[in-house]
């Protein structure tokens, strides 16, 4: 089975059955007609999943993503495609907890007034605690983010694509069909669902004006999941404030009016890329090999369907 | 008994067996021989303390600030004073989270080069997650902090002036003297720890070297308890990072070094100043003149001791 490279392989350490060679994907790899399981490279633009079709004993894709649409395609009929959902459940729930307490408490401020030098007059700035918190989309990240939002004191709900009973976290996850009526009492709104034709354009202009006066927008989902041009009336006549680690278009350009409007603050689609990332990946490879190698059922199998 | 002003009145409502009166102690005041029990207003220059001598039936002074030195010298012999411990507890707690989690994620970064209009390229970030966090003080915002770190999947150690068994949320309390072994394995130093005479200069040159490179320090107790110009030495070397909410002098002066220092955030003592303040102010008050009207023990007496 292969690995990206070298400092891979060093991370991983053996496992016992299988024997684990590096290969980038870039170019045919040495033994070609040995490899059943690949795990291709991270976020690596030059690697060529056309050499998938070249391994006639190939068993098992595990990617490193939890995105795997692009890849479907060039996996060979009746190969398992296995995705990394959840290793960046930890580090995307961080950054939207890190977005939305610097919004309310005003470091994007103090940034500014530190690059003069200048110690803002004592002013109250919104707290978190107390605040009604809406968290749209309740999948792996939703969950980790309400698990880190709970201790701070608010009042947490939380939409799903279907409303269904709670959990340990939660009493009810509401149907996204209630947003309507839970929008106006909200004073936080965390976006964080995957992005289909559903969600797209999910928070429109009628979104945004369903939510309260001075309430904050965070998006940690996907760009397209918010109607740009509405996010920007709303923000630029101050009536909301927003928080986004995705944009659309993405990357932002220059010339957009998002970047200078007041109450907006932009991360540059840094939710997954943190320390958190490696950890937590070499923790699922090195499961999901151990289960081949002991014949048992994989996880993150997502084809075939 | 005497509230600040009208709107303290009307946000705290009736107290059975209680007239609320508003007294700003600006000047004497009305029915001066009346009044039983005294809340100041909180973080107002023009109060005049001198004032409560005139009081012939006075009874409590109930402080909204945690802090009293200033005020128990102008309390006359044998009256109670009360201070507000607990009400910041959320609003600085929370604040610590804010400046560790902007720090770490790149959020001042972010809003640097979002002024310039421009999209930093995808880097990996320090998570919290992961993370060995020391939060040197363990008070109610000691724990405050502690509570609110732990979904973040950290490893949490916490320090108060005695070693002592742990609660529920950790297993063991260290002792101060145990910061030698402690601080070389820290990622992150939170400094929470009341300022008295062994606290002043506690995180000096000596503490300092003991943190790791690359660790950061958050300071959101008080500007003395750090050496600001051992900090000056280490940050600007960049081998130690560094979100201070509260600095030595303060406010930090405008041709002072540490603003322009990279990997220093700084923001202007406002870990109390946040909208959880007045609901949490008002329900200790309320609690604390319930009892009085009751004739039950006050809680959070420091005086007499």
């Amino acid at each position: 089975m292969t690995l990206p490279d070298r400092s891979w392989l060093d991370g991983l350490g053996p496992v016992e059955g299988l024997e684990i060679v590096p290969w980038d994907l870039h170019a045919t790899p040495a033994r070609a007609d040995e490899i059943e399981v690949v795990v291709p490279p991270y976020l690596d633009s030059a690697v060529d999943l056309s050499h998938l079709a070249a391994l006639p004993l190939l068993s098992v894709v595990q990617l490193l993503t939890a995105g795997y649409e692009s890849v479907a395609p060039h996996v060979p009929d009746g190969i398992r495609l296995c995705n990394a959902a959840g290793v960046h459940d930890a580090s995307t729930a961080e950054l939207a907890l890190a977005l939305t307490l610097a919004s309310l408490r005003g470091i994007p401020e103090f940034v500014v007034a530190q690059q003069d030098s200048t110690w803002l007059p004592i002013r109250e700035w919104p707290a978190l605690a107390d605040r009604k918190v809406l968290v749209v989309g309740y999948g792996n990240v939703g969950r980790a983010i309400v698990e880190r939002l709970l201790p701070f004191e608010v009042d947490v709900a939380v939409v799903a694509s279907r409303s269904r009973d709670g959990d340990d976290l939660v009493e009810i996850v509401h149907g996204i069909d209630e947003l309507p009526q839970l929008l106006p009492a909200a004073d936080v709104v965390i976006l964080i669902v995957p992005l289909t034709a559903s969600t797209t354009g999910l928070a429109d202009a009628a979104f945004l004006a369903a939510m309260p006066d001075g309430s904050l927008l965070v998006n940690v989902a996907r760009g397209k999941v918010v109607d740009t041009d509405a996010l920007l009336a709303e923000t630029r006549s101050g009536r909301l404030r927003a928080a986004l680690d995705v944009t659309d278009p993405e990357p932002l350009p220059a010339d957009h009016p998002l970047w200078q409007t007041p109450g907006v603050l932009v991360s540059p689609h840094v939710g997954g890329a943190s320390s958190a990332f490696l950890p937590r990946a070499r923790r699922l490879v090195r499961a999901q090999l151990e289960a081949y190698a002991a014949g048992s059922p994989l996880a993150n199998v997502v084809l075939p369907r």
